[in-house]
């Protein structure tokens, strides 16, 4: 058994749900390539976005999330926290309602995704900027012969 | 420390919420039964289904858990994505509002739920078929005298 | 590689949301200084409650999240599962929206939270009592002479 963690950042995304797949795949390849079976936990240090595992195909899927999203968790209500304007507090709503983490499980030095499943990055801020996130990889090392 | 990982199907369901507990404990016991303490990590490979915890006892609360779903995610917008009927882009809602993951503890060789917790598959597709799920259970290795 | 697995209990809360990482990181200390790097799972053992992370300076944002949550899981629903009370069916839902349990990366003995994270109790009965909770800590050692 061994853990490795590694802290990366996603570059600035739009208001909205973005396929991030790749960006997490680059920053943890050398994290996971040693992974006979384990779990990959991504944590988003924030409060205003959100990470969850949807449809890795068909950005119309994206395009609809957002706009459920904002009609369910609306800016014109009257919230109390609206120090940031009207996208604050209805960010904080849709972090929780997605979450800031999810655990993918690795099997021989692949995140174990289904066919159809691709990591988002939610972000529920106008201006957003940087996110930053903390993978934490813990599993059973590979035999050499298979590494 | 130990991992082990498994992966199974549920057989299909009609759509609604369904307590799969003792699916569960059937396909994950020789791995559960080796674990002083540790997690169990249930990831479900699909986009249109999830997994939660919540009540085990009156399936009138799985009932409601459906008739609010079906309010707060309705097949009457508009969306654009479509393609497979009115129950597709709803799916992809309500599979990313309950999560495709859940992790439960492991206590001397069982699943250390509450009283009155299940799990839970959320079916979301009126036709959903079997559902795939990879477990992956981590922890500490019981001593030969108490296994 | 080392786990530690403890149980502790939330003492009660008026319904609403709760900022409950002093309680947390109390339980826990002991068994968060010895690792390197790892994760802590926190599991709630109750079906009307919820656990999520979110804003931890503001108390406003926790009324406006339980303003949301009342507004979107109505008490005025006629619900099947009433028999509890007109609580009891909305705090099943909106136990499954947050969910009942976070994963927490740690780093060098500390819970790895963002500036403006803490984590929420969501208790979502009018007459919750206390809450009981299992915490397991995942993770390398740190080495001797960092301890």
């Amino acid at each position: 058994m061994l853990v490795s963690q590694v802290s990366f950042s996603l570059s600035p995304r739009a208001r909205g749900c973005h396929l991030v797949t790749s960006d997490v795949r680059s920053a943890l390849a050398p994290h996971l390539a040693w992974v006979r079976a384990g779990t990959c936990h991504l944590f988003l240090q924030h409060t205003s976005a959100s990470l969850t595992i949807n449809e890795n195909a068909d950005s119309d899927v994206r395009a609809d999330m957002e706009m459920w999203l904002n009609s369910a968790v609306s800016e014109k209500t009257k919230w109390r926290h609206d120090a940031e304007g009207p996208d604050d507090q209805p960010a904080h709503v849709k972090s929780s309602l997605f979450g800031v983490s999810v655990s993918i499980p690795i099997t021989r030095g692949s995140l174990a995704l289904g066919t159809w499943q691709g990591i988002w990055l939610g972000e529920h801020r106008n201006d957003g900027g940087s996110r930053h996130l903390v993978a934490t990889i813990t599993g059973s090392a590979m035999d050499n012969e298979k590494k």
